[in-house]
């Protein structure tokens, strides 16, 4: 059980128990789920309306829950489907063509990769308190890493927020901004300095001297929770609160990320998959120059590099997902999967949109929406450049083979 | 003097008669202006509210006027500058770093490329009524052409919008969308076909029979009058209503276009120089792995491509401009000028996205605000796919050597 | 009568009967071979000559032997390895990193698919007289289907080569070109048309009538037997000269190149992978601005592109080979295989040499002569704009997602 | 001691004494020159044959003249066009349609910027002996500065070649490779330092220790005198060998290389845009599916992308050689103009090969010969990395808006 050191979690695996005909049952379950259910109650004008994205996911977690379907790697024991990684994909995939698909089926970020890294790591005590309720949906997380500049980046070591010990537990200062989810979240997961180095702490939202300061405005036209500018101001939690082990924080980060990211991608094929095939459909109605789009080759040449693309990126992130399952470490892959991806994506998206024309720069359909959505996560996790680079290195230095 | 043959509106040239030292002043003047008056009074937060954003213009409009700047290619007896197609690169450009720019100069679309097909096109009559109220800035146009499928889109041949000819004039129907500018407009100018072929029709907004079904949502963060959808249902107009000659609309528009094409390149150099300017600045005080973003190639990279494309954007825009100067025709090379500054301004932008990180995508900095006025571009006016089809054929099929 | 239908030679299957450990351990014996023997063997500046090559290539084959490597598909009753598709994917690339590779391991095209076709579709007397032949290495095939034009292109229904029934055989009168192997070839298999359609012949190429008129010269620098123009005037062939079913050679070509599109992939994944190591061997040699070209981010870009392309690239040949190995149709994916891989493989290429600068450029090393024999391959088994149509025609008319 | 100083070669400026008109018959003139006299005699199977190329040069430098076409920016009364920079545009183009174009016309590399440099810097005995002589056609010269590794390659701070003072001139040691056109040449100008710096020496290639080591093979077809690998050895020169100032090398090299670098990209423009044509021609000829290769959409958008990419290519490079003519620094501007116009041409060329299948890979035509021309032009002359660090270095810390 879960006191966290960086190889449990990398170890930590759920054997499938699942026959190829049970999965595929599973999987159809939830296609039909996301186009019965799930995208009829999209509501495009309302996207960015938290309150009412909330009121809509709440009531698609009960209907989820009624077919069958829930978390995907929340152990059954706590409600979950205890998918595989591997098994994640295609689920994943599904759930991620609509924006309120992962919130239906409570995978959503941060959520998700924060269960991921709380049942390795947390405490009995920290089970029963954050980790469970976050699983039935009662409380919801967030994750504080990221800073302001000079602060902590896309470079690690430029972590400027602070833990001091006291005589009964942490004393916290610091200015965190871009918290994803902070504004619907319960509690926050701090990644702040100690004389050990990098730890994490678990911090209600409540807490005197932690204060959202603002949400900040994004370029995302979804709700996902928002992008809080945060305060700590001499914010002090118990020594419970601590995660993991004290100067770990940088590995659990780190894991948490690698695992962060496989899900982003995992879904996001699925967005950018809806987005192509809403072109193509419009391809196949709309006429110009005396033919139908589709039989115009510049047409159909995007359309097959969104077919080679996405083929391409579902096999690269099924081959890191088989080797989290096999526990193998995957920094290399994950990051190597995350930049094909996050471009892969966002280039699909921009065909759909521009096969659409002015439709597709409407948002009578979702196609420009999608566009704006991918557009961050070619930063955020990692900016392509630092993956690109940090890839490179490894490949220069350790002699490896392309 | 305006019975607006496609040769006269072709020719219509305005000699300068400002010496090198004069112009060169005059856009340091306005370069101040924009840096002084107008990127101070953006408020990205209300970039999106058409009231604020009409107050704001109007505030300008006054300032620019007590500088001696004004609308670029009106005449100077109707209070413009009287520029050259060639003096107006530089003077757009820097116009066009903000938002407001062209708004505070009396240049926006869809008001400039109205201008200039009114100026050449319009009866006495129309003259007063309706082009010296714009020219004044006391009335505003829109051009509703572009109708929802199967109707007119990139292809010009799918007009479905009538007009029939009654005892005293006009009767019009149809189906309009996207028309930008209409939410903010006092009358339009609507294409309809009439016996004789596509014929331009002037249309005061609250005529009965012209509605407004709504105003299209799209992607666009910073209002430019909306795009609204019209219904136009047993419209009657005068016999005076009918622009230039009868049957010749789709010449009227193709010229249109081609200047309304030649200004968005013009100012959307000047938006994406700006873009790129701001990550400039950003890059020379963010550190990441101990050296500064200005320092790491990658980021290098992205500079140095936005300033071989934007240098090569400028040379076409200033090449084609000068062919308009001379009386030659524009359509190839302003398609050619059109897809290259589409697509380079588009990715000069995502880089400026990209080096700012989340800061980037936020909408603290005017970054992906910009990314998202660009990406409409590639579609706007002929998608990108219309005009290189368009380009080849008449290369092959006219021999002309690339 | 060749038992060949569509189906069998779709179906064949190889079973392995190698266990993991056996499979990598043939993996690193034919590793070491290419490292210790068959590069050591290549001679840059006479890779264009066929003799010398084919010496050397001989040489080669018997050392392949004597350490049990040898031709991947063929059974082990012939001679081969007997690999599945799927073992196939990391032997041919091995094989493959070296320009002498595939000639060493009696995989070479265009052999290797003619022997692919051949074991399915030779009936008994075409498998004694070449097919057996082929697998030892005694006689050498070719394969002649693509014609000047307006004949057989891109487009499989222009074929204008013809076969008339004779009352003991066939008449073949035809214009072949780009014939890859026929300078050093024994037999070609003809596609000509007879009245039931396009149908396979085997022509011993001194058959009276069959005439090599030249071997085009093209940009490959390596020797690979030529890409012979041939004209077959009234050339006459026995009644047994007949491959598979009269009419069917559309089908069986298009099986032939399916799986020759995918041993190309393999092979070139090696030959591209080659090349980036070579350049990254340099990059960690080679300083420039003070610095090492390994620490240079641009290059660290070229570097990270060619692990993430080629990782994305052998993944999806997996996907295939492992269909094929299923029995599945993989016209599909081997297109979206074949335009990928031949694309990425040319720009890792293409930055391997950009590294390496002037040296690139050069024949010292390798990294220019792989570009130029990688080139053809966007254009060879298909245009990638051929596959492009297809592969999107598909996904529009059948409702592929993508 | 030279009377060149940087800013006398800067300077220096050829007045154009030519009407419009006449400088349109004149590039009308050598235009058909080319057509009918140039590519006539293209033998491109013996376009490696360094003595049948230089046969075929010398019989057109003959007809050349018949015409009154000479070389471009030579002074009148040294025999030649006297063109401005801006002139030469159009007149290197049409000259660089053909690889024997510059030879016809005494404007190939390295012919021709060595003259350029020697004409400011050369001293009357210098200009005697070397400049007149290589004006004439009488002696061929070749540049040797970059060295094989450590030595200079994109660094000039890497230069290992050494000049010793003795009592009657200097002693050079050194190694120097990639030496073009020196297999062809009488004199090299070599880069060496001195005490002073880094120095530029005339060095007959006869001189005792001087020796050129081999011609390194490399990808390019033509020949264009070779690329040569030389060693120095003790090799001792008269002091008046010293070319210029005494460690000013470097200065020398820069604006040599400017020069240089524009003279490449107009010859290059010139040959891409040939290469096209063929393509296009091929196109409206040649069918597939049905339809005539001009009416597939997938090879008109790479058509209408040359047209687009050669557009900006001529107006940049028309840009640079206007400041030459007025005497600005051109270092930036000849930076970005390199970099866009390697890329625009090699693309250019690609899309052409492309265009035209198996044939474009084949050397029935020149097209796969121009790809593989036009490829080292990515990187001699300062790769393209190089360039654009140094472009971004310039606009971020000048603060150069893009």
């Amino acid at each position: 059980m879960g006191k966290g050191s960086e190889g449990d979690l990398k170890m930590r695996h759920l054997a499938s128990t699942r026959s190829p005909d049970e999965y595929t049952a599973l999987i159809d379950n939830l296609k039909d789920f996301i186009d019965s259910e799930v995208i009829p109650r999209e509501n495009l004008s309302a996207a960015h309306d938290g309150a009412e994205v909330r009121r809509t996911a709440q009531e698609l977690n009960a209907l989820a829950l009624a077919r069958g379907l829930g978390a995907p790697r929340t152990r059954r024991e706590d409600g979950g489907m205890a998918l595989t990684w591997t098994e994640c994909c295609a689920y994943l995939e599904q759930a991620g063509r609509s924006f309120l698909g992962p919130l239906a089926l409570r995978c959503a970020p941060p959520t998700q990769p924060d269960v991921f890294a709380l049942e390795s790591l947390a405490s009995p005590i920290q089970r029963e308190r954050y980790l469970l309720p976050l699983l039935s949906g009662e409380r919801a997380s967030c994750f504080a890493m990221t800073e302001p500049a000079p602060g902590v980046g896309s470079d690690p070591r430029m972590l400027a927020t602070t833990a001091r010990r006291t005589s009964n537990g942490w004393v916290i200062n610091g200015h965190k901004w871009f918290i994803s989810g902070a504004m619907r979240a319960d509690f926050a997961i701090v990644v702040a300095k100690t004389d050990a180095g990098p730890s994490w702490f678990l911090v209600d939202m409540d807490t005197p001297g932690f204060r959202i300061v603002r949400d900040i405005p994004t370029m995302e036209p979804f709700d996902i929770g928002g992008h809080a500018e945060i305060l700590l101001e001499e914010c002090a939690v118990p020594a419970e609160a601590l995660i993991g082990e004290e100067g770990k924080g940088l590995a659990h980060s780190q894991l948490r990320l690698e695992g962060a990211r496989l899900f982003h991608c995992m879904r996001y094929i699925g967005l950018a998959s809806r987005a192509m095939s809403i072109a193509q459909d419009y391809a196949l109605r709309r006429e110009s120059q005396g033919t139908k789009l589709a039989d115009h080759q510049m047409v159909q040449a995007m359309v097959a590099d969104a077919h080679i693309q996405l083929y391409a990126a579902r096999h690269i992130v099924l081959d890191v997902a088989r080797r989290l399952d096999e526990g193998e470490s995957i920094r290399h892959h994950s990051s190597m999967a995350k930049v094909f991806v996050s471009e892969a994506v966002y280039k699909v998206a921009d065909s759909a949109v521009q096969i659409c024309g002015a439709l597709g720069i409407s948002e009578d359909i979702p196609l420009s929406m999608i566009l704006r959505m991918l557009r961050p996560f070619r930063i955020y996790d990692g900016a392509s450049e630092v993956h690109r680079a940090a890839i490179a290195r490894r490949a220069l230095h350790h002699g490896l083979t392309p």
